[in-house]
């Protein structure tokens, strides 16, 4: 079958090919039709992010996926059932994390990542998997599934804020996203049905693709080489909810200035080490004397990937449309990784249903 | 009556003499039994934490108190019921942090804090309050009632550190208090009945009564000068939850260090303004790759204080008499403001049961 993989010492993901996979017992066997690409793939890609599978050479990538069960091989799924696969998979047997339906918050070393670190992706035309990491979804959703993964990441990180802010009454009317990427964009539209006014940072000229989203969500794009951070509680309004999606180190310390009191922020980049100076008593002091929140939120699992599925059917259409910009073959996998600003969600399509 | 209060431009609190407060209509009057000293008094003192009651040349000090109530005056208390009085009152009527008991929560601006900024505290022989700021506590609190309100800034940090890990399944083993002032003391004694294994963080050479306790408690005493807060973990081991009592700016970002996976870190100290460098890159991807959180927490209402009543009744007695070290009346005030590390919780003692 045809795979898309990065291979020790290239620079670029190249088709391959490789025998398809055969499930073993309690496992089903996966048609792939959709597989989304995110800046993680470029990590890995780039050999930033995690390892080769055990003992292999190459690295199938892949995580953003929707597929068909071609062969339930006897589980509880049904074949021709539209599925979206987790991302997580145990070292070993199992752990009390996976036991309880949380590997998502498994300490690393406990788990694998498909895709991404560890074990084989989704880029391909067959893959397997135990059922319990195959979240069924609705038939319509085969052309825009690809996106239950990174609003699940999304889906959990809210979980996590609300959740951190459940022992006094707190009801947000005010979010900013920071990050105009595609995970930006889809948080944005998830947070349109839960806050009164959402913002959107990001440092790009008009006209923009991304920009032309967030004002037809009625979000107000806030450009961050005109309006610092620090400053949109000033020029604007300070937000209950910051959610940060650019990996840029400083938006993590500069959340804490635009929150409102009793707000929070979510963190969810992931930048490489970077030493700079903060007002660190400053902020310290605003945290606590504002009862404020920074939570850091990494991974999602099947409960998530439910609540995705929720948010996802309450998108509107125009918005499933603007943002998967690009659809590829599998040979054309060249122009698949290619990266512009005219690109939101770019995917590769294996197959149809 | 007499009352200890601060003057402008004095660098010292004194006794002076005041008018008996008439209760209002729907206050009660009540007779102060004890009162607690910790080190916001010396901000105050010192002026660097909040200003004195509108119109008034001086501030009465005092917010962690015992009474009894004097008379009733109509209200739901009954005359001799020992109370325990919260810190803020609304500006103005009241707001809706005030009307849903959240004072805790409200904005800055929008309360002012008796004994602290803007209001009268109860290191007078008397003072009167509405009954929904005075909650009642046990007749056998009177020596030992000061403790509550401390105890019920613990008590909602803590409610807040659980809530925000309640989205997934948390139970932690592991605690660290940064800071063996009264408040951490009593911090890692209610911490003793929820994890397995407490450390304590201090600045101090044996022998020292601190020491004593931490290690009375079966906790273990970490030397701040020889145990710096990020080696913690590989001296000692990962924490499940921090809770830092220093006001030392660093140690809020040094928590992360600290913190096992899931960890969560509660800040309560109020620092100064301070810029110094950090390595934000990494400390952000680490809360993100960890699923961590900080937490800011302030201040306290009704709920809080009754969660402190329960846990001050399960603490051991020799606990409380090794915490409480000195006694002063009113007339001694020089005395009890002296600071030294023979001293723990120092209280005023106005009058007895």
């Amino acid at each position: 079958m045809k795979a898309i993989a990065v291979t020790d010492g290239d620079t670029r993901p190249q088709i391959i090919e490789k025998p398809a996979p055969e499930p073993d017992e309690g496992e089903a066997l996966v048609r792939t039709l959709r597989v989304g690409i995110d800046g993680t793939d470029f990590e890995v890609i780039e050999g930033n992010h995690g390892g080769f599978p055990d003992g292999d050479d190459h690295q199938v990538l892949g995580h953003e996926t929707v597929g068909v069960v071609e062969d339930a091989n006897g589980t509880e799924l049904e074949d021709g059932q539209l599925v979206v696969p987790t991302i997580r998979r145990p070292v070993g047997e199992s752990n009390a994390f996976f036991d309880r339906d949380e590997p998502d918050m498994a300490p690393s070393g406990t788990y694998v990542e498909r895709g991404i670190d560890g074990a084989h992706g989704f880029m391909a035309e067959y893959f397997t998997s135990p059922p319990r990491y195959l979240v069924p979804i609705q038939a319509e959703f085969a052309d825009v599934g690809v996106l239950v993964e990174p609003m699940s990441n999304t889906a959990k990180a809210l979980d996590h804020a609300f959740a951190s802010r459940s022992a006094f009454e707190w009801e947000p009317e005010t979010a900013l996203v920071l990050g105009n990427g595609p995970l930006g964009l889809l948080t944005l539209a998830m947070l349109d049905s839960t806050v009164d006014r959402t913002y959107c940072l990001g440092r790009r000229d008009r006209p923009d693709p991304t920009i032309d989203i967030i004002e037809k969500l009625d979000a107000t794009y806030v450009d961050s080489r005109t309006t610092p951070v620090a400053e949109i509680q000033e020029q604007y309004e300070p937000v209950d909810l910051a959610y940060e999606a650019t990996g840029y180190a400083k938006h993590a310390y500069e959340t804490v200035d635009v929150l409102a009191p009793n707000g929070v922020g979510v963190l969810l980049g992931i930048p490489g080490d970077w030493s700079f100076e903060i007002d660190g008593g400053r902020l310290h002091r605003e945290i606590v004397l504002s009862n404020k929140a920074l939570l850091g939120s990494v991974n999602s699992h099947v409960t998530h990937f439910e609540m995705a599925k929720e948010s996802l059917a309450k998108l509107p259409e125009w918005f499933l449309e603007d943002v998967i910009t690009d659809v590829f073959t599998p040979e054309e996998v060249d122009d698949a990784f290619e990266r512009g600003d005219d690109r939101i969600k770019t995917v590769i399509e294996f197959d149809t249903l």
